[in-house]
């Protein structure tokens, strides 16, 4: 599933969509890069006047066998907390996406905890966390096709239920080195300009958490172009089921919200899978952690929000949302020169 | 009116706000400017659980003599028509404001036109626009503090009935040129480093608009310290009016959040004439106009959006609105690392 092509926007209605823009009662390009995603909504969509429906942010949850390296300072215990706490409502994120109509869908992709059936969990784990990659690939390639493919299905069913929208953010203690190494490697990037403090490293927790990935970028020698075989060996189950539902959103011709620093590993992984997922990805912000600016660089993107964040769960994605609305918005709602009677600049 | 004083919100909940948003479950400052606007929030309305209510957009429009000096390729025609666009609902303001549930006045505070009544435009007028500051000031003492008083009593007529933020937008062909001249007086900046291309202006056009601001600049040798007097000649009735509008909403405690350009131009007369504003203020974003961002260091100012918009109208106002109430909302919204059994990081 994951493999099915992801084709490009069809780019015939970009004049009529830059015509629309641009006959809107403001000077030329007086919203920025608000004209910029309403252009991109409108090519994505394939009409001059896109909605955005039933918007998701689906909350991938997964455990870390690096984090026995010493890697964090929260035990991995957190990660199935923060899981409850997604389902009591008490997260940012919960807070962010009803602020903002969104639904939260929390699917645990492997969390090192056998949690009770709820209503609003999806159970899709693909094991209790993943092995630790500073002596063994975190998972085998058939897990990480086994996520990707459960990805790709738990977005097209969102997107069969009436999405055209959907953010994409995480949970899981260690992740961001599963990410930094990802980065490294596929991007070929020292691993010191990928790692950051993660949720709150001291300087010498840095050092050590640099030194680690470093250990394990070298032992396990990638080269950086089979994206699978890199995502495999460093990834979490939660970033691989991410990538599988980035792939499966765009194949259905869904706007994807990519969050920060994880959420971008892994459209870097699904962009080399399929380089065109991209143009249906907004970037909703870059995070507080360092390495998350050099990611959006190689990816050429320009994100919305620059708020110091670096709280993940799909945090950034929510906060942005309103901007891509106002973008939808100002496209449908906004009189032209022509219909409220406003004079143009004088050429 | 407009010369009472303005406290400084009382720091004594500093510390418990502080306390409040460093329990949240997230790491220490993972939210970022969030975390600020937050603390400030609860400083100003002096509470642990802030609300905002009735968020209310004033757009403040006016007529400027220079334009009779070419400094614009828009006819002064456009002010009016716009005005009458806001009226109809059609405007980026109107389109944005509607989103996110806040409701706009449209203020003519000195228009160079004659409205027929509408019940949703406040008729304030000072003059039917100003005089050219090229030769003369651009209004007399008395009627900028007859605009500025008109100010005060509009905004604080909105917290009367309710509101405890509001936004500053404004409309006026000719108005980057106006607030351009008060820049670079107040801040003693040299006129090419605060005069940029307005609605769009070409390089000859720019050039032009600069040689003209240094020559008014130069001919009323004003140094700066008598703010109102710069206002007075440089200004526009609809810059002088918000200069009010935002002194009284401060004196009342409300939430000010700052637009654009010219409206940050408002606030650094404003801030001259209270220092204490400044801390009511929200800077919304960093517009595109060449001026804003120096401007927005010299208050020392952090703007939430970078989205090289250059709509003035309040437009960059409402779309950070959401952003504030995201900070509002986690204060209130979010559970605690005790409430939710989540552990914190080891120390």
């Amino acid at each position: 599933m994951y493999k099915t092509t992801i084709q490009s926007p069809d780019q015939t209605l970009a004049a009529a969509l830059v015509n629309k823009i641009n006959n809107k009662t403001k000077p030329l390009g007086a919203l920025g890069q608000l004209e910029a995603l309403a252009l991109q909504t409108g090519l994505v969509q394939q009409t001059l006047a896109p909605q955005l429906q039933r918007p998701v942010m689906m909350v991938f949850a997964g455990d870390h066998g690096i984090v026995k390296a010493g890697v964090t300072p929260y035990p991995q215990e957190v990660t199935m907390q923060m899981v409850l706490n997604f389902l009591n409502g008490g997260a940012g994120i919960n807070v962010f996406a009803k602020q903002n109509q969104m639904q939260v869908r929390v699917i645990d992709a492997g969390v090192n905890h056998q949690f009770e059936p709820h209503p609003e969990l999806i159970n899709a784990k693909i094991g209790m966390g993943t092995r630790n990659f500073l002596y063994e690939p975190a998972m085998t390639i058939v897990e990480c096709e086994q996520a990707l493919n459960q990805g790709v299905a738990l977005a097209q069913a969102e997107i069969a239920q009436g999405s055209n929208v959907l953010g994409f953010g995480e949970m899981g203690i260690g992740n961001t080195s599963a990410a930094a190494a990802i980065m490294a490697v596929l991007c070929g990037l020292p691993v010191a300009s990928c790692v950051g403090r993660g949720t709150g490293l001291d300087d010498a927790g840095l050092q050590k958490k640099t030194a680690l990935i470093e250990q394990a970028v070298s032992k396990h020698q990638l080269n950086g172009k089979d994206a699978l075989q890199v995502l495999a060996t460093f990834g979490g189950f939660e970033i691989a089921m991410m990538v599988g539902a980035m792939l499966g959103a765009a194949q259905q011709r869904a706007m994807l919200l990519i969050d920060g620093f994880i959420a971008t590993a892994a459209l870097l992984v699904a962009s080399r899978l399929q380089p065109a997922v991209l143009e249906y990805c907004v970037f909703s912000h870059c995070s507080d952690e360092s390495g998350h600016r050099l990611m959006l660089q190689h990816l050429n993107a320009t994100p919305l929000l620059n708020l110091g964040l670096r709280l993940g769960e799909g945090t950034g994605a929510a906060l942005a949302y309103p901007l891509l609305q106002a973008a939808v918005n100002f496209l449908n709602q906004m009189a032209s020169f022509e219909s409220a009677n406003v004079s143009r600049e004088s050429t």
